[in-house]
């Protein structure tokens, strides 16, 4: 886990990460924030003078404000948000991906568009629905597992037991099995990315059925949603306009009657869950407005190692 | 077109149906609700003895609140509400599958839902996305087109110019056109259905690619929006169990990690248009909670020949 201090106007300070210990079971992990906190507070009161005036959290899984309902990887179920942080101090949890998506409208790639799509790209694939500037999480905290949609319903199994998911095309994990699995060659998504560009017939195949497996994906999303805008974030949206290009082609390939959205590049990068977790901090604090001001050159120089 | 007359606590006067006269161009059209208005307007003075306080209506394409902006059926564009009722009424205009929709949630089958899908499968098929408890059209009022979301996206091409479109498979027009491709013998979607259960082959496969298509669409939207609820409406609905069992069951085999919503049927069927734009109409002269007490027993004696 990581983490950091955001002050109200944007002063930022982060703290070195510390291991979840979730091969202890999820008491361990709850236990393992709960002190990870405590020394965010210490570091607070030693540079700032002062105790958190709330904690924000991101956390995996199905999640409300209040509650970590379940994750899988860790094994938790429904634990408050108040067991993560020192007794009497407001707290706000966050499902990890919409975290970033909170980060990237209030201060990212979509201060400008109240109504989005923030889809990240990395081992997983899944999505932040953003509307009125809000993440979406759905009825019951389970939305944006776009990942998940399928793509080709009658294609190739995914991991998570269903048929022809996006995800099992389209993220960096699965174009670096694909290519693997057809080339007999190891290799991580930047090198297909690379190999494609450069002319590797088995690459180039490989990330072609990516980017359409994201055009499909995107256009059913475009027609049901709206967005004005989608934006990419993940280790695969670094590939820049290896991604971008292909991709906005093949989007509005597939829509006949309406125009596709612009495609944008996430905005903050690695530092968006920190972010969006410190606007959630900030929430639990009773300060709705909080980030808009934010300087991303000053967060960038105010870290320490 | 269709309209009627519903007071603050819910008796309702309908008016027989008029001509749009859209073979003479948009500007009739105006011309033509602007007088069905009036018409309805001296009904309303005979009947109740008052003005109307507000005019709401559900019309086709892309629309705001405040602007009907696009139809590709009527070709108006930009028309302003205020075009379409006497100087000085409120109004406000709706799209019409959220107008459905919005009739659904306040007074159907989704009224004890805040976020579900109201689905209509008729002619074409389209969505209304309700989230807490309003119709979400997107951020440029082109909401809600899951019926043209790729199912099978190297599938058949669909009239609206997409590859693949639930639309094509789905409709009751598509079943149809289907059926009488491969049968060579005409039929209403209705009749596959029946000759389905009754163990024709052709109808089987047919109604059977439907069922499918409407499941791997389904599915994605439970994964990407997570609703409590989703509503059923339009024609093809009224199969009953023929629909709602072998859909049920598909939805589920297309979801491995989380339950399926359950499906429910809409309650308002051809009358939820008029009812959503009754709400529309008083929300127009400021009255938003309106509705939840309307009795449709009483809503369905009320109506007038």
């Amino acid at each position: 886990m990581k983490g950091g201090l955001v002050t109200r106007t944007g002063r930022a300070v982060s703290l070195e990460g510390r291991p979840t210990g979730r091969e202890h079971g999820p008491d361990a992990v709850v236990a393992a924030v709960r002190a990870y906190v405590d020394e965010l507070a210490a570091l607070g009161a030693e540079r700032f003078g002062a105790a958190p005036a709330g904690v924000g959290l991101a956390v995996p899984g199905i999640v409300t404000a209040t509650t970590a309902t379940y994750s899988a990887n860790i094994g938790w179920r429904d634990v408050p948000a108040e067991e993560f942080v020192p007794p009497g101090v407001p707290a706000r949890l966050g499902h990890d991906v919409r975290t970033g998506g909170l980060a990237e409208s209030v201060l990212g790639a979509g201060r400008d568009a109240g109504d989005f799509l923030f889809l990240s790209i990395g081992t997983g694939i899944a999505g932040a629905v953003v509307i009125a500037r809000e993440p979406y999480g759905g009825s019951g905290g389970w939305g944006g597992e776009i990942g998940h949609a399928a793509v080709w319903p009658s294609g190739e199994p995914c991991a998570c037991g269903q048929i022809g998911c996006l995800e099992t095309y389209a993220s960096a994990s699965s174009i670096a099995r694909r290519y693997e699995a057809r080339s007999g060659r190891a290799a991580t998504a930047k090198d297909v990315v690379s190999l494609a560009g450069a002319g590797d017939q088995v690459a180039a195949a490989v990330y072609d059925e990516a980017i359409e497996a994201l055009a499909v994906a995107l256009a059913s999303y475009t027609l049901i949603m709206d967005p004005s805008l989608i934006v990419l974030g993940g280790g695969l949206s670094e590939a820049g306009p290896a991604l971008f290009d292909p991709l906005g082609k093949r989007l509005a390939a597939r829509l006949a009657f309406r125009e596709a959205p612009p495609l944008r590049a996430a905005a903050l990068g690695v530092q968006a869950g920190m972010l969006g977790a410190a606007l959630l901090g900030w929430q639990a604090a009773g300060v709705y407005d909080a980030g808009r001001d934010w300087s991303l050159d000053v967060l960038r120089g105010g870290a320490v190692s």
